[in-house]
């Protein structure tokens, strides 16, 4: 295995920064090292979320954002996260072709990665890459990801502001989810707003965040997009800003940057711990175990005590 | 704690169904001798997995399979996972009342689950719920669950045969999900087919499962439904029974219980390993590094291999 270059990853260079990244994915067992000697020079990047359905326009719109942030002499890292086929380990995503207006800017950076599992492996490697991104001196960290349910809540952990994207044809999922996409978004984007049904959408919408009362202080806001046109990106954008300084005004990006490095601490000590569980021969055990499937009497529970039984944490 | 009857819960008693299920779900710690206990009778109940959107009618067709179910002399264990908020710890679907045509029949149990953060939790607790309702005698458990990424993954993990429910505005779920979603369906229901863009959607399906040519055998099939008037239900229903054949023929029952078994085991090694590994002492050490975050120089990664050092697996 390769070292990677602290100072030359420090320094900004994509190469370095493309290889670090494929270190955290693709053998995490192996990027503590490097984690802990670039984490001195991790803290000054804001995080993003974008998370939504698919079909509701996300790589779109983060393109735009994309734009503006550039306009402010901003530099940008995207991990644009995947769900991953446990079967062929392949991305659900991986055939997409997308933001290729920005390939010839050196200032951005973007990267698809692969979510596996459910072993909160979404969460801890992409956090992981995004230290590495703002390390190496990104100044926002987009994390995009599809989702309804756990990816949404993987990314509102992650990010400073977390944009929920719905189109007007979401009205079924928004009221299926409203209480939990109450407490995700920090904006939702009624993307394609140029769409029929826009209006209704916008209303239904505004009517369920008139509800949630949960008083954190800051309250969702919506704000119509057409990402294709170009339109209402100014405004998705002055409202990030808002947020932005919300927080730190009252102290939440703080609170924020502890839950985030207290669920990295328990998702490595997850991951090495299960490392460290499954020895060859505990793994020939569970093998023998499957292999007289037919006439099994042991639960899988009883399986799994006796394998523990004589470990002392 | 209260002990629970297991010779009572094999007779089917629906209040100590209900009070096994709630210790698996709410206390996972202490249900490994209850799984053990009915391991002997678990087995003969065939899984039925539903995925698809918010809004594309899967508690209205699992109500229609019900009846067929019924018609058939057969008992249905559903078990409908809620993706959870990791806010609250409420359960994001709770507002709505379902299934309640049920309520006066005895072969029908109908439960609703939490599914709880990222530790692949939903996938064991699930299983295990899954297991009770097996060992009382259910013929067919119905795991029902909204998803797109990660939550439908975990139900063909848990399921003999995965209906994915689309309707015809998922066209662009459809694209963006389809390597994904050829894996996991067995079967795709298009609901809602009296919509229109039924036809169009159709076609589309169609055609991305012409593409997919990797041979299991098994070819997926779409059955057009409109779950609200009753229609193509039968056909549904014949699918399955088509299904559940084929997987009898070819031995894949056999292939899929093993998986089972052995994601189980994984499961409850990872979850008992935490449980075990957060003594008091090391959660006040985290929790001393969180009061200090402002001049935290140690990585998530340094620490985590800090707590982690001198324990031997």
């Amino acid at each position: 295995m390769t070292t990677i270059d602290v100072q030359k990853l420090i320094s900004g260079d994509i190469r370095t920064i493309s290889r670090a990244i494929s270190r955290v994915e693709n053998d995490p067992g192996h990027s503590d090292h490097l984690l802990t000697s670039i984490y001195p020079h991790v803290g000054s990047a804001y995080r993003l979320g974008v998370t939504g359905p698919p079909g509701s326009g996300k790589s779109t719109l983060v393109d735009q954002l994309i734009l503006h942030f550039r306009s402010a002499k901003l530099t940008v890292g995207v991990i644009s996260i995947d769900p991953t086929s446990p079967f062929t380990g392949g991305a659900v995503l991986g055939d997409r072709i997308r933001m290729a207006g920005h390939w010839d800017d050196r200032g951005v950076y973007i990267r698809s990665m692969a979510s596996r599992g459910s072993l909160g492996g979404l969460a801890v490697n992409t956090q992981e890459a995004g230290d590495i991104l703002d390390a190496a001196g990104m100044d926002v960290i987009v994390y995009e990801t599809v989702g309804v349910g756990q990816a949404e809540l993987d990314i509102a952990q992650a990010a400073d502001t977390t944009l929920v994207v719905l189109v007007p044809e979401s009205g079924d999922e928004v009221q299926a989810l409203k209480s939990g996409l109450m407490e995700i978004a920090d904006l939702f984007v009624l993307n394609k707003s140029d769409r029929e049904g826009a209006n209704k959408a916008y209303t239904e919408l505004s009517s369920i965040l008139e509800l949630g009362t949960e008083s954190t202080g800051w309250e969702p806001r919506i704000i119509r997009t057409s990402a294709l046109q170009s339109e209402g990106i100014t405004e998705l954008y002055t409202a990030i800003e808002s947020h932005k300084a919300f927080l730190a005004e009252h102290g939440d990006l703080r609170r924020k940057r502890q839950s985030r490095y207290k669920n990295r601490v328990e998702g490595v000590v997850r991951q090495r711990l299960t490392e460290m569980f499954w020895t060859s021969e505990r793994s020939d055990r569970l093998h023998e175990a499957l292999a007289g499937i037919d006439s099994m009497t042991q639960s899988p529970n009883a399986l799994a005590r006796e394998l523990i039984a004589d470990l002392s944490l």
